[in-house]
């Protein structure tokens, strides 16, 4: 590989181990209630809602943004129920956005599985994703924060925007740094910082830990989409040759993209519109694209960013409560970075 | 006509004037209200959001269910800000359902305007639709009646649950008049009776009240559906022409249909089974469907329903505060009926 980087934190801090595991074993009793409440509020007397819900629900995604909400929510010592209700809303409403990003996107596989929409078709993804945003918003009423409310109807709301703008401004070159930034603080690091921000607001652990959590969430949604834009042109030795090149062939713009193109000359900024804007985009073309990347160090720099997001992302967690639940989020920073390291 | 009926309302009381009239009278104050509320919460700084919403807004929709609530809450006596806010989420709820409605039905036509998905694609559509969705949800958080958004967020689990139902079950000969009326109380009713139930919710006008509000707005809704499915096969002199067929042409199953299905013998249940099942829908089909219907009396049984909902729904308002909101909410009962008449 081109740009393998050493274990060693740009800061220079010691470093917890990078594992996830810390956040599966603080917050697995909690979970198994999430999940138990995502069964009961994904089931129904019409049989295809369950169908497509278990379809989506043993897809063996990690369920990151609900262990967020969880763990955010032990962090401020948290003793209610009401966190497990926010946990399953969280998850909620990621599972409609890809339901219905599915839709959108035309996609036939996600994770290595076929998707809703090629089982059961574009129109009950979409009404099944409706009935999912429904559910997601009884639980949060019954939950009873009208501050957690706020910000989940606030995150589904910017979600979507984001989509819509990524819509627009899709398969076009001009998108710059900022524009791609704003999209993906949007579309995926929204949803990350409203996980980790109602986590003291259930708590009632005052605005600092509100800030603080919803920052420690935004950065870490940055650098697990940063990582995921590296990842996609085989940015490490062991994700090679796994999914490699699916934004490339979908004509997706991510960040090594824009870096390698701002970057290039002429003849490479033709070669970047043939593939993105036109489909020119064969695996002869994918070597190149990977090629001329290397050349810029595109794939290093987008590296870069993505550890610097998640250095804030420690940075906001390092002024909360110290012990178990601030090394176990502290944990999936380190974990996410080393997907590229 | 086949069935023209006489004005005299089945038990017999004296009817107000049926018209819109006394409704758009009541609530044109507050209704520029909501409408620049729905131009604001609309707006966005990508350009395609306000450019569809512009498409729906002005597309001359009657906007009677935030008329509803903005009714239901001055027949309360209601004085606070709250009613223009959930007025204008209902209407947000509505539209998005529309949207997602006209990417699942294929729709290229809504009151004979293209419809968004036609101009701007389903990936739009799908999208500009989530997005209403939580800016509706947004606004309701702004009013802080947790119990107003117990009732929209409800509404909006169960309007996309009978749009499954509707989708798995379309196009089946097997339907029920009883499911039938499951998925219109679904689909259509219950947004008329959360939109009319959050009046006295704000206004905090009891349980009784509540329960009288959202009896009134389902069956009003009830009424409206059955009225709409009789327009569809010309049921009245006025509308005769006037996409009449459209419900036939799309193969959905209605009351009309189930009714003359089940009274039909073997040829005629074979030729519904083809007509809706198999598409042979072309207008003589039509013109064989409407003689059929005449046949068993199926129109006019579907009026009756709807007129027996109507009377449910006015029998609801009769014990609430009398005065001019009564009177304009009586008056919306006997204007959805009379387009029968």
């Amino acid at each position: 590989m081109e740009d393998i980087v050493s274990l060693a934190s740009p800061v220079g801090t010691v470093r917890p181990i990078a594992s996830i595991d810390p956040i599966l074993g603080l917050t697995r009793v909690d979970m198994n209630r999430v999940n138990d409440m995502i069964l009961a509020m994904a089931g129904s007397n019409v049989e295809l809602i369950p169908e497509i819900a278990d379809h989506l629900i043993s897809s063996g995604g990690k369920r990151l943004r609900p262990m967020l909400t969880i763990a955010s929510a032990l962090l401020f010592g948290y003793e209610g129920e009401g966190h497990v209700k926010l946990a399953a809303s969280v998850e909620f409403l990621h599972t409609a956005t890809l339901l219905h990003d599915d839709v959108v996107d035309e996609s036939d596989l996600r994770r290595g599985r076929k998707t809703a929409r090629t089982i059961w078709g574009n129109q009950a993804s979409v009404l099944v994703g409706d009935f999912l945003l429904g559910q997601a918003f009884k639980m949060m009423v019954e939950v009873g924060s009208m501050r957690a409310l706020a910000i989940l109807s606030n995150a589904s709301a910017v979600i979507a925007e984001g989509e819509v703008w990524q819509l627009s401004a899709a398969k076009k070159m001009t998108t710059s740094e900022a524009d791609y930034r704003a999209v993906i603080a949007a579309k995926t690091a929204e949803l990350f910082a409203a996980a980790a921000e109602v986590g003291p607001v259930i708590a009632k652990s005052g605005d600092a830990a509100e800030r603080a959590m919803r920052a420690y969430g935004m950065h870490l949604g940055m650098a697990f989409q940063l990582v995921d834009d590296v990842l996609d042109y085989g940015g490490s030795a062991d994700d090679l040759g796994k999914n490699v090149g699916d934004d490339f062939r979908e004509g997706k713009i991510t960040l090594p993209v824009i870096l390698a193109h701002a970057a290039g000359d002429e003849s490479e900024r033709q070669f970047w519109r043939e593939a993105m804007e036109e489909g020119r985009n064969d695996d002869a073309a994918l070597a190149r694209a990977r090629a001329i990347m290397q050349r810029h160090g595109a794939l290093e720099a987008t590296k870069q960013r993505a550890r610097e997001e998640g250095r804030l992302a420690s940075d906001a967690l390092s002024a909360m409560p110290p012990g178990p639940a601030r090394d176990a989020l502290e944990a999936v920073v380190e974990f996410c970075i080393d997907r590229i390291s």
